[in-house]
C-alpha cells in the first residue's frame, strides 16, 4: 500500500525469470514506496521457467503467461487486469512487448535502450497508444536525488553557461572472454540481441542520458572512437566519445567495460563560466559544487545546502543515511505510479521518455557510424 | 509478495503516524524484500492522529486502533490477525506493546533501546510468549553486508587477536537548542521519554552494539564522562567512554549531536594483531582491510575480496551499486520473516535479540553511572 | 641562501648521524628556505660514525665533534661558529646538549619531547641563556599551512565556543616486537632513554600539541587508560585518553603504535557552537569547515577560502600542487631564522616553546599517572 | 652541501626574477637534497628586475647578469662559473638560452615544454653541446615516487598489455579574463611567447609526458578538439583529445583550465588485461592497484606494497608522512646531479630528455593540426 494510502497500481512484468538481475531490480522498486503489486508475469521465453519463476513470485497461476502477447490480450480484457507492465527483457525484445502493451491500453515501463535499433525506436514513436496509455524507460540513474539536485542546479543558472561535460561509465566485468553460461554477458556481447552496441548501448546511453538530463544541453554530433578489445567480441567494449552541443559547450564521454578495478563508475563532470558540478554514482549521497573563487562545497542527499533544494527530489531518510539505487530506482516508479493516477504532472517532465529513448538510440547509432567514418564528426541530424 | 512465492506477513505497527521518521523506516524496510504486508496500526496515542495516519496507509478502518492493548487483543483473536508488530514509539513506550503483542502470542519487532530503562528491559526477558512469539531489536546498522562481513572476518581470525576498537557516532543535529514543535529532538532530550541517556540512548547504542556484533568482545567496564552541551538540556548530548573487554582489548567510544559537520557519522574500526578494518556508515557500501606488512585493501559489498564472502550477506544488486540504510534495515526484516516461518536458522545468531537489547541498557546504565562517578570505570556486572 | 637574501646561519647538529630518520628531515627542513647552511656536527655518541657521517655531510674535519660539550665551548668561541644547534638525538639525550649550547650563546633547535621526564624539563626552564639564545621545540605539524589556518579560524570566532576536541595519531609499525637492529624502535620502546612514555611521547604529545596549538583552550585534567599490547614491550603503545578543558570543553585523543592499516594517521577535529572543523595530516593540503546548518566546504591550502586566509600560513606554491611534511618541518626552520635575525616578531608566538615542552611533559606525566590510578582524573596542576 | 658529501654544483639561473612562479619552484628544488647551489643568474631581461632580483638571492654583484649570452660567455670562463643552468623563462624564451649554454658547455635544465615550436626542438636537436654538457627537462610529476612505482609496475607485467590510458590535467584558474597584471596568464594566452598551443602547452604536454612515461606505449596518432572558451582569448583552454597507441591501446586525455572547482587535478587512469591503476597529483602519496578480479589495493609512498618497490624512487621520509610537489621536483635535480657527476648512470632513462621535448611538441603540433583538420586522425608521423 503505497504511504499516502493510494492503491498500489497492478502490474505485470514481462522478462525477469529466476536468474535475471534487472527483473528483480524492477521489482524491487516497484515495492519500496508500496505504489505497485505484482500480479502477472510473461517471465521467459521458455515456459518450464516462466512457470516456475511466476510460481516463486507467487502469481496465481492463470496470471503466469508464456506469451507476452497471450498476456497483453488476456490482461487488457480481465476486470482485475494490469494496469501497467515492467519490460526488462534483453534489447531486441523490448519493441514487440511495448508495442503490444501500449495498444492495449496498458502502462510500459521498458528497461532501456529502448530498442536494438533506432528505425525500431522511431516505430515505435509512431503507436497510438490505447487509452492514454503512458510510457516510462528506466534510466534509473536520472531518479538519484542529487541528480535532480544537479538538473536544478544548472538550470538555476548556478554554473553559468556550460562550457565542459566530462562524462564516464567503466566497469570491468567483460575484461575477459565471458564464460558461456553467463547469461548477462552473453547477450550483451551478442548483436542479434544488443543491436549494434555494446558497452555504449549497455552502459555508454546512461552516461549519454544522465549528462543530457542534468545539464539540458542539445547535442550536435559525435566523434567517437569504438574498440573491442576482448579477442573475439563482435561488441565494442570501450567508448571513447568527443561531444559537441549547440551553443559551443563541448564534452568527453567515456565507456569500458574492460576497466579493472572499476565497477560501476558512472561519474558526471560539469564546468560552467560561474560553477562546477562533480557527482559519482558510487557514492551518490555527495555531490561537489564549486562556485567560481569559493571553496567547494560538499552537497549531501537531504542535508544543508547553499541553493534551494531540488523541488523534485525524493527523500525517504534524512542525509547522513545512505539511499542507493534501488531508491533512486524507485523513485522512477513512484513518480510514474503518480502520473498514472493523473497525480504527477510535475512529474512529467523528469521521467525519460520515448523521446529520450529515441535519442539514446540516435546516440549509439551516430556513434557507431562515426567510429566505422575514422572518427568523423557524425552529426545527430545525420542518422 | 516475497521473492521466493512465500506469502506476505501480516503486520501491524504501533507508533509511526503522520510525521514520524522511524515508522516510514519500518514500512519501507518490510516491503523491499516483499516479505510483510501491513493490515493494522494503532499509529499514534491522538486517536485523530491514528486515525488520519492508519487512513492514509490504507488500513481498513476496523484495524485502525487507538490503542495498542486493544489492538494486541483484537489482532490475536481475528482470523486474519496481525503475525507480527512492529513497534516504533519512543523508548518509554516500548515496554508496554512489547510486553502485550508477545503474550498475545504475535512477534515483536521493536525499535532500539530496549526500554527506558534497565530494570524494564530485565522485566521483558522474564516475559513468557505466547505461541512462541519471536522477538527483534531494530539494531539496524548490523544489517549493512559490509558489517556481515566484518563480522565474519573477525570470526575467521583474519584479524588475529582483537587489540583496539574504535566506535563512534557523531550527529550535529541538536547542535542548537530545538525548536518547540520538532518531535524528533523533543522527545529525545526529555528523561521522561528517552530515559537517564539522550544521545547515548539514541545513538551511542547503535555503535556500542556494532562493535560487539563485528567483534564479538565481551565488555568488562566502562569509564565514561557524559556532557550536556547545550544550555538547559537535560540529557547528555556528548558521549566520551573507553571500554575494557574481557581478554585484555581496549576501546573507545565516542557520540555526538552537536558536533558540527556530522550528519549519521558512524563508524567504527578494528585492530588486531594481523589485521585492522575499517568501515563507515556514510559510505557503507566499502570497508577497508589491511593484513600486517601488505597494502591497504578496500572492499566492497559484493565486490572481489582476498577472503570468503560473508555468507550472511544479504546482497541484492551488483557491487558498485550502492545499497544504503533502508536495504540494510531491511535485511533485518526479510531474515526475520525467515525466521518467523521457521526457515532461518542461520539468521538467527545474527539478529539482535532481548539480550542485546538488556545490554545495551546496561551500557547506558553503567556510562551514566560512571560519568555520576568522576568516571570511575563501571563494570556491566554492577549494574 | 635565503630567498630574500640573508646570509644563512650556520647550523650544527647533534645526532643525526648514518642511519637516523630524523636528522636527515632537519637537514632538509633546513635548507628549503636557503636558511641555514650545516657547518658542524655531532652526530654520534660513537667516534667512528659521528666522524664518518660528519665526513658524508661534507663537514670540515675539525668541526666533526665526538662530543655535545666539546661542541658547544669549541663553536662558540670561534668566529665563525655555529649560529644554532639542532638536538636530534633519543628523549634523554635532549636534556644535556640543550642546556649546554643555551648556555653557550648559541641558538637550540630541539626535537620533541623536550626531555625524558617533567623535573628535567623544569629545570631548563631555569637556564639562563647566553646572548638572548634562543629555543625551538619542533612540534612539526604545526607547520603546516591548513594547520596555521586552522588555528586562526578558531581564534577568529568562525567555530564560536569550541566544546569537543577529537584528536588522534595512529600508527602501526610497532604491532609486533620490534627487530633488535631496529634504531628506531629500539630506543622508543626503551625506558631508560624515552622516559615514562613511549607512544605517548613519541607521538601522543604530537598530537596533544596540535590541539593545543589549534584550539587554544587550557587543559584542566586527564583520565587515560595506557596499555602495552605487545608482550614483552615495557612501555605503552596504544593510549586512549579523555581530556577536560578549562571553561566546559571536553576532549579524546587516542594514539597507537599497534593500529594495523595506520602510517601517521594524526587526525585533529574540532567542534564547537558555531561550526566544526576536521583535519588529517596524510592528506595534509585539504581541511573540512562547516558552519552551522551550510555544506561542509573543502578547504585547500592556498586555495580559495571562505575566510581570511591564515596570516602565518607559508605558502610556497598554488593550491592543488601538495606541500608535505618536509615543507610544513621548514616553515618550523625558516621561521625560526626569522626570530634569530630579529625579523620575526609576528611568529614568535606561533613557534613552539620550552613552555610547550613542559605542557608535553606535564601531558605525559599526568597520563601514565592517571592510568596507573585506574584512569582517575588527574590535574595537570598535581603533576 | 649533499648529503653524501658531494660538493653542491654551481647553479645558474635564466628567468626567474621577483614575483615568477617557477624560479622559487626550481631554486627550492635545487636545494631540498643539497646537490646544488645558486652562484649566477640573469633573472630577467628587465635590467633594474635583474639586478633587484639577484641581490635578493644574495649573488655576488658581478655575477648577476642582463643577459643570458653575457652570462654564458662570462660563466662558462670563469674557473668558479657555474656547471649547470636552470631556464625558468617563458616558453619562446627556451630556444636561446639552452643553445647558448649547451654551446658553452654548461648543462642544461629547462622547464617544459622544450621550446615554442616544433621546428625549434628540432633544431636544438642539432646543436652540439660543449664539454658533453646535458640536458634535463622538468617534466616534473614524474619525479613522484609513485609515479615511478607506476612505471616499474606497467614494465613488469603486473598490469598485463595496456588497453586503456584515460589522462587529465584540470584547473580553473582562467575560467575568466586574467588581469592585466597577472604575468603568469599574460604569457600563457600570447601566441608569440607560448606558441601555436595554449593549456595544452601549459599542462596538457605534462600529462601527454606522464602517461608516456609511466606505459611506455608510442603514440600513433591524436584525434583533437581545442576550444577556447573565454571570450578574446586566442589560445585554447580547454583539450579534448583521443589517441590511438601503436599496439592497439587507445586513449583519451583532457585538460582543461576553465574546469571550475579544479586546482591541480592532473590524474592518470591505465588499464590493462591483467590490472589496472589510478593516480591523482592532488594526493599524491596514494595510488590504486587492482588485480583483476581481486580487491582494490592502495598503494602508499614508501608504504607496505604487494610487489616489488619502485628502485628508482627517490623516498626521504617514512609512509604517511607525505612527501609533495617540491620533492618530487628535486629529485629530478638530485638525480640530475648524480648524472652530472657520472654517478647516475641507473637515472638517465629516467630523466625527461630532448627526445621527450621534441615529442612534447609533436603532441602540440599534431593536436593543433587536427584540431583545425575536424578533429581528423593526425599522426605523429605527419608533423
Amino acid at each position: 500500500m503505497a504511504e499516502n494510502g493510494a492503491k498500489p497500481i497492478r502490474l505485470g512484468m514481462v522478462g525477469g525469470g529466476t536468474g535475471a538481475f534487472i527483473g528483480q531490480v524492477h521489482r524491487i522498486a516497484s515495492r519500496i514506496d508500496g505504489d505497485f503489486e505484482l500480479v502477472a508475469g510473461a517471465l521467459s521465453s521458455r515456459p518450464d521457467v516462466a512457470k516456475e519463476s511466476g510460481k516463486n513470485l507467487g502469481l496465481a497461476g492463470d496470471r503466469i503467461y508464456t506469451s507476452y502477447e497471450e498476456m497483453a490480450k488476456a490482461e487488457s480484457t480481465r476486470p482485475d487486469g494490469i494496469q501497467a507492465v515492467s519490460i526488462v527483457t534483453p534489447n531486441h525484445m523490448h519493441f514487440g512487448p511495448t508495442k503490444a502493451f501500449l495498444e492495449a491500453g496498458i502502462h510500459v515501463i521498458c528497461d532501456k535502450p529502448i530498442t536494438s535499433s533506432l528505425d525500431d525506436a522511431r516505430k515505435l514513436a509512431d503507436i497510438k497508444p490505447a487509452n492514454g496509455a503512458k510510457f516510462l524507460l528506466t534510466h534509473n540513474y536520472t531518479g538519484y536525488p542529487l541528480i535532480r539536485q544537479a538538473r536544478e542546479l544548472v538550470a538555476s543558472g548556478a554554473l553559468g553557461n556550460i562550457r565542459v561535460v566530462q562524462a564516464e561509465y567503466a566497469q570491468d566485468w567483460l575484461t575477459e572472454p565471458a564464460d558461456e553460461d553467463n547469461k548477462q554477458a552473453a547477450w550483451r556481447t551478442d548483436p542479434a540481441r544488443s543491436g549494434a552496441g555494446g558497452c555504449i548501448g549497455d552502459i555508454g546511453t546512461h552516461a549519454y542520458n544522465l549528462l543530457r538530463f542534468v545539464t539540458g544541453l542539445k547535442t550536435e554530433a559525435v566523434s567517437a572512437d569504438l574498440t573491442a578489445f576482448v579477442p573475439g567480441r563482435q561488441l565494442d567494449d570501450n567508448v571513447h566519445i568527443m561531444l559537441r552541443f549547440e551553443g559551443g559547450a563541448k564534452g568527453m564521454l567515456w565507456a569500458s567495460q574492460v576497466a579493472v578495478g572499476k565497477e560501476n563508475g558512472l561519474q558526471l563532470r560539469i564546468y560552467g563560466d560561474k560553477g562546477g558540478l562533480e557527482w559519482s554514482q558510487e557514492n551518490p549521497n555527495y555531490m561537489w559544487f564549486t562556485e567560481f573563487g569559493k571553496p567547494r562545497q560538499l552537497l549531501t542527499r537531504g542535508g544543508s545546502i547553499s541553493v534551494p533544494p531540488a523541488a523534485s527530489m525524493n527523500v525517504r531518510i534524512p542525509a547522513g543515511h545512505p539511499e542507493g539505487y534501488l531508491e533512486a530506482f524507485a523513485t522512477l516508479y513512484s513518480q510514474f505510479a503518480a502520473v498514472i493516477r493523473g497525480e504527477g504532472a510535475e512529474f512529467e517532465s523528469l521521467l525519460p521518455t520515448m523521446a529520450d529513448g529515441i535519442e539514446g538510440m540516435q546516440f549509439i547509432t551516430a556513434s557507431v557510424k562515426s567510429s566505422q567514418d575514422d572518427s568523423k564528426w557524425t552529426r545527430f541530424a545525420d542518422v
